[in-house]
């Protein structure tokens, strides 16, 4: 098996799947619990949270723990957008948000908030005059993702963390870092991100956990309510299996960032290379440092992406037709409309995502199959 | 070890583990991914679904799944007071709910819900006549837990449902079966139940899963929101390993339920009676099938419960002094408040909690224990 949709999602990492069965057998307390079993596994929590931490060069106590990426991003959003409604109620984003961002903020629109989607141009980079003329005294909240989960680009989170602080330092800047956690370096204070959204199982973690970072002084209101767990930020028992299995999952992605990173870059140009050798494909994503490490998205002229992905399953190569949270049901992708590619290439397009397990080989023997299959793919195309 | 708090949490069950290994490991995929990798994942969720409904005689499609019992809990009383909230604004729960019933109902009391807050008698049971006295035509929902998880108080869940359709079928109908669910028989259509709020890790499943019954054509909003997982109730990525193990949790406890639930109750009824016999002790739980199978509450004459659970624990048995949620930070317990204990028993009463795992010696142990500890103890309250 070729699995090249490690951005839907990734297999557990052994180190990771043992900590799970350790914590689910032996140290299963309640965190909550006064007695030493509660105790025990409170630790693990409070590990993640200082292992995180560590990595963000962040305090422990700004690491909240959630039940995934959307969760992160919806506390995030409707929790500033009620927590500081007095202030304002405009807030603005990208045109390339993932759904998780996106289906909260029109949850706020129908709550009378306003929302500024900003465009991006045809690397799927927002431009920073846009988002100048964007910002007024309403303003509350910039939400602006790092790495898109289609096509790979990288915003320049640092130089627009400046600017939205130079602009009103009070202006939260929340950042969907889903994608780029355990692929970039990120320092959220170096980059004045206020907040932070993270999913597990996207860095060889399990699914069900995630985490938001919460800068101290933010000002945020919980989105589910209960026993006052994590100070009152979010209710319900903590996933302590899970929050020990994300620690560990951290840390492997970031103890070796960098020689991960290259060698997940270096394949990800191996298979640009590759694709750009067939007739009729376009790339829409960045060698090198100018894109993610691990998304390559590829249009295929007259081939469509459906057809593709399972022909390319029946070979045991595993590959998305747009991001997995939406393709259950497809449509035609928000962001390869708002990067303006070809009318004709949006149903012929396809995401190919990496992860550190993957080798040379499985890109040549995709690139392979490609080269076989496209030409005869293209020929039964739906015009 | 001998371990009584497994209201609390319970340690994860072999069989479910196994499963969530296999899951994490082989069948990793995303369930919205189009390829068999994903395919794969999502036959998880639907057999789990499939399990539940069973279970329960209802449709596999009235099951979603949530990261607990207080996001369950959350989803059911915010989303259905925000869908309903056109037909009125009186929601009706008991003095003795769970704070992840409590705390998002005093969310929606801010927002403008009126919430009604049904006194209990002394066995912690509500008054039909106060029920209906508090059933107005502003009432949209009714939320009564079905065992409390302080005392074991089980509310007769079928007579309220009958009496709540009688006088307006239209009124949503919530059950917080989080202490019931694998220790009592429960059929909602039969009960008129129309949600009932269920979690794992109280079953021996894994923590950071639950679900929520929701009859069909029952309005409830989301309260999370995304890529529109499980039909755009609840998105976010489904916890798979979670959902699977979840399952497996549910089918052992129901497997053999009255096997289980005799064992429990006989072992309960034991440590009632060896606790009656030590001076000072009072039990504020029912023996046989008028209480829950598995918990106990004790009062200890002039012993502060921190004091006793600590004294356990040296002997490694391990209680609970009041709820697991709410007892990292001590208070009154509002349930022991309710049921209108003697005012000096109010910070000297425990809770034992068991499991099937449990077993007779255990509870002769932990009798002793209390016989020896207990004189000692009473010498040294503060008063």
């Amino acid at each position: 098996m070729i699995y090249l949709d490690n951005a839907a999602t990734t297999v557990v990492a052994p180190e990771v799947r043992e900590i799970i069965d350790k914590v689910m057998l032996e140290d299963f307390g309640n965190p909550s619990s006064l007695h030493n079993v509660g105790y025990d596994a409170e630790k693990y929590v409070k590990k993640t949270a200082q292992d995180i931490a560590s990595i963000l060069k962040v305090d422990e106590k700004e690491i909240l723990f959630t039940s995934g990426g959307t969760e992160s991003n919806n506390t995030a959003l409707i929790g500033t957008a009620y927590a500081n409604k007095r202030s304002g109620n405009r807030i603005i984003t990208t045109s390339i948000e993932h759904p998780s961002v996106k289906a909260p903020l029109k949850f706020l629109e129908e709550q009378g908030f306003e929302v500024i989607y900003l465009p991006v141009d045809h690397d799927g980079l927002i431009k920073m005059d846009a988002l100048k003329e964007a910002m007024n005294e309403d303003t509350i909240l910039v939400s602006i993702m790092h790495v898109n989960n289609e096509i790979g680009s990288i915003q320049d989170i640092a130089a627009i963390g400046e600017f939205v602080k130079s602009i009103n330092p009070n202006v939260v800047f929340h950042v969907d870092a889903i994608q780029s956690f355990g692929k970039l370096d990120i320092k959220p204070k170096k980059m004045n991100v206020d907040m932070m959204s993270v999913s597990g199982h996207k860095i060889h973690g399990p699914k069900g956990v995630g985490f938001l970072y919460i800068k101290k002084g933010c000002k945020v209101s919980p989105i589910i309510f209960g026993g006052g767990q994590q100070l009152g930020m979010r209710s319900g028992t903590e996933n302590v299996p899970g929050i020990a299995g994300l620690g560990v999952a951290a840390n492997l992605a970031y103890n070796d960032l960098e020689a991960r990173a290259a060698h997940m870059t270096q394949l990800k140009d191996r298979l640009i290379d590759g694709l750009m050798t067939i007739d009729g494909v376009s790339v829409n994503s960045k060698k090198g440092s100018e894109g993610a490490p691990h998304i390559v998205s590829a249009s295929f002229t007259n081939v469509g992406s459906e057809v593709l992905l399972h022909s390319l399953e029946d070979k045991e190569i595993y590959i998305s037709a747009g991001s997995a949270c939406s393709s259950n049901k497809p449509a035609i992708s928000e962001v390869l409309k708002a990067i303006d590619i070809d009318r004709d290439l949006l149903k012929s397009t396809v995401r190919f995502s990496l992860c550190n397990d993957n080798t040379e080989e499985q890109i040549d023997q995709t690139i392979e199959a490609l080269r076989s299959l496209v030409p005869i793919l293209s020929k039964y195309v739906r015009r």
